[in-house]
C-alpha cells in the first residue's frame, strides 16, 4: 500500500494500527517508538520503523508533533559567516562532540548557519515552527538577535559561551577565559619574558573580553607596565593574527612574549614573525588558547591553553535535555588547562 | 498573551485570526505568510511574523504542515564522514552555492552529516517525518542506501554526481567527468608527455569511474599505452593522493606526467613529487580536477578541469523544487573546462 511517493498525495492515511498489524507489534510499542525510541528493543524498533516506511505513516508524525511538542532533534545553530565555519577547526571539533553526546541520546543534529540578516531570520522561522526540539547556539558576538528571539519564542537554547548582555536569561557553557589566560600570561612570565604582548579576540566576544582581563590581571599581580601599545585587536581569522602581530612588531619591537587570544590567531602570528626573522621561542614566546588541530600545525607547535570540547559538548547537550523537560535556565564554567608544546 | 515560553504548554492555542488582529493585517495575508511568503510585503511579512512570535502561534504551523505537508526547507545531506567535509573545500563550495540559491527562493537550508550507519538512520528518520520539503544529496559511494531510502518514502531527492545504480530513479547533476578527463589528458600529451600517469577517485564513485574511463579513452586515441602500472586508485583525500604518487613514482620511475582525479589530491601528490625532487611541471607535468580552492593552494597554482559548482548547485535547486511541486525525475549534465596554470 502506498508505497510509490503516495505520503504527500495519500487521501486516507494510515494509521497507528496499520503500523502497529504491519511490524507485529502492539500499539503501545507504536507509540514508544514514535515518542523517541526509549524502553524499546533495537528490533522492535527496527520493525516499527520498517513498518513506518512501508506504510508511509510519515504525515501521522506531524499530528504526533502537534500532540507532543516534540520532533526529537536538535540544531546546531552557527550566527557566523560560512567561511569561519570551514576555516576554524574549533568548530569541526564542537560539532563533532556535540553530535557524539547527542548520538548517546539518539538524537539526530542538524546544522544550521546564519551568517547573514536574511539567513538568521530563515532559519529562526524554522526553528520556532517546532521542526526542532532545541538549539545549541554557537555564536560570539554581542547583539546577536538569534537568542533574543529564540528564547522569546520559548524555543530551549544553550550557547556555547557567554552570550553578552543574556547572562541569567540564556543557559550557556563556557571554558574559564579569563583564568585561562591569566595561567598562559603568568607562565610566559616564568620563562622570563617581560614585555608580554597580547592579540585579543573582537571585544564584543566573551572569549575577546575575558581573556583580556586575564592577561590585565596576570600583569598587574606581576608588577609588568600595561602599557596599551602591547595590545592589539584581532578577530579570531588566520589572517586577522597575522596582521595584528605586524602592528605589534612595529609598535612595540622589543616584545619577547606574544600571548594570543585562539590558536588559528596565533598560526598566522608565527607566519609574521617568521618573516620579520624572530626565531620562536628564542627570540620572542608565544602562548595560544584552544589547543585546537591549529595549534598542532605550526612549527614549532604550539603551547596552548585547552578548552575542554568534549565536556564543553556534553554540558552544553545535558542542560538542553534538562531544559526541553523543563528544568530553568544555568550556566556551567568549565576549567582550562596549560598545554606546553614548543613556542615558550 | 502567553509570551513567556507559553508555546509549549499552551492549553488554548491561538489562532489565525489572532495572529491576524495582533498584526493588523487580513487572515489572508497570514495564510500567504504562513504558505511561504510568497506576493506578501517585506512590512507585512514582517509585521506577522512578529505577532507569530507574540502570540505564540508556532504550534499550529505543525498542523500547517499536516495540511499543506510542507515544511518550507530544504536538506543539503552529506552521507560522508565529517572530517571529509571540513577537509574537502569542494564541499564549502557546493554549500554556499546551494545556500545562495535556495535564498533566492527564501528558503532556508539545513545541514546535516550522516557518516556512520547511526547517523545515516537518525537522519533519514528525521527527513521522513516530514521535516524538510526535499533533500540535496551529496554523497557518492555506491551502495550507500540513503538514496532508496529517501526514494522509496516519496521524499523529493536530487544527488551531485550520478548515484550509481540509480540512475533513471534518482535525479541527479553532475559535470561531465569522462569528457573533463579526457580533456585534461590530451593537453597533457599536447604538451609532449609520452608517459601519463593517473591517480584516481575511489573506484565505487562516478568521479572515480567516469574520470578513468576518459583517461582511458584518451590514451587509445593518442595511441599510448594503457599500462596497468600508470593507475593508482586514490580516495579524495589529500594524505591518499600523497600515497597514491609515492605507489607511482616506485612503479613507474619514468612517468612525465600525472593527471589526479581530485586537486586536494593533486595537492598531496605534488608533496610527494617535491620530498622525491621532481621538478613540476619541468620533470612532470600535474593536471587536477575541481578547480577548488585547493587548485590555488599549491606552488606553482594547479593546472585543473573547472567543475561549475554554481551552475550544479542552481541545477540541483532547480530540479528539487520542481519536484517538490510534482516534475519526473530528471538529469542535467554540465560541461566542464579547462583552466591553465602552472603544474603542465
Amino acid at each position: 500500500m502506498n508505497t510509490n511517493g503516495g505520503r504527500r498525495r495519500a487521501a486516507k492515511p494510515p494509521t497507528i494500527h496499520d503500523v502497529a498489524r504491519e511490524a507485529g507489534v502492539s500499539r503501545g510499542t507504536v507509540s514508544r517508538v514514535l515518542n523517541g525510541g526509549h524502553y524499546v528493543s533495537p528490533a522492535a524498533r527496527e520493525s516499527v520503523e520498517a513498518a513506518i516506511s512501508r506504510t508511509g505513516y510519515v504525515v501521522n508524525r506531524h499530528a504526533r508533533s502537534l500532540i507532543t511538542g516534540r520532533s526529537d532533534s536538535v540544531a546546531f545553530l552557527l550566527t557566523e559567516p560560512q567561511e569561519r565555519f570551514f576555516e576554524d577547526p574549533n568548530f569541526n571539533v564542537l560539532l563533532r562532540a556535540c553530535t557524539q553526546s547527542l548520538a548517546d541520546h539518539d538524537i539526530p543534529l542538524l546544522l544550521m548557519i546564519a551568517g547573514t540578516e536574511a539567513e538568521r531570520r530563515r532559519i529562526t522561522r524554522y526553528i520556532t515552527a517546532g521542526h526542532v526540539d532545541g538549539v545549541l547556539l554557537v555564536s560570539s558576538h554581542t547583539g546577536d538577535p538569534a537568542a533574543d528571539q529564540l528564547r522569546d519564542a520559548g524555543v530551549p537554547l544553550v550557547a556555547c559561551g557567554k552570550p553578552i548582555g543574556h547572562t541569567g536569561k540564556v543557559s550557556y557553557v563556557a571554558a574559564d577565559d579569563r583564568d585561562g589566560a591569566h595561567d598562559m600570561v603568568r607562565h610566559l612570565y616564568a620563562s622570563g619574558r617581560r614585555r608580554i604582548a597580547t592579540i585579543t579576540g573582537p571585544l564584543d566576544t566573551p572569549g575577546g573580553i575575558d581573556r583580556l582581563a586575564g592577561y590585565r590581571q596576570a600583569l598587574a599581580e606581576t608588577g609588568l607596565e600595561a602599557d596599551e601599545r602591547l595590545v592589539a585587536t584581532g578577530d579570531y581569522t588566520r589572517v586577522g593574527g597575522e596582521h595584528a602581530a605586524e602592528r605589534l612588531l612595529a609598535a612595540v619591537p622589543d616584545m619577547d612574549a606574544l600571548f594570543v587570544a585562539s590558536d588559528l590567531m596565533a598560526q598566522g602570528a608565527l607566519t609574521a614573525l617568521k618573516r620579520a626573522n624572530r626565531r620562536v621561542p628564542e627570540d620572542i614566546a608565544v602562548g595560544g588558547f584552544d589547543d585546537s588541530p591549529a595549534a598542532l600545525a605550526t612549527t614549532p607547535e604550539l603551547t596552548t591553553i585547552r578548552q575542554p570540547w568534549d565536556r564543553i559538548a556534553s554540558e552544553m547537550v545535558r542542560l538542553l535535555l534538562a531544559q526541553i523537560g523543563g528544568a530553568d535556565t544555568s550556566a556551567v564554567i568549565l576549567p582550562t588547562e596549560l598545554v606546553s608544546r614548543g613556542t615558550v
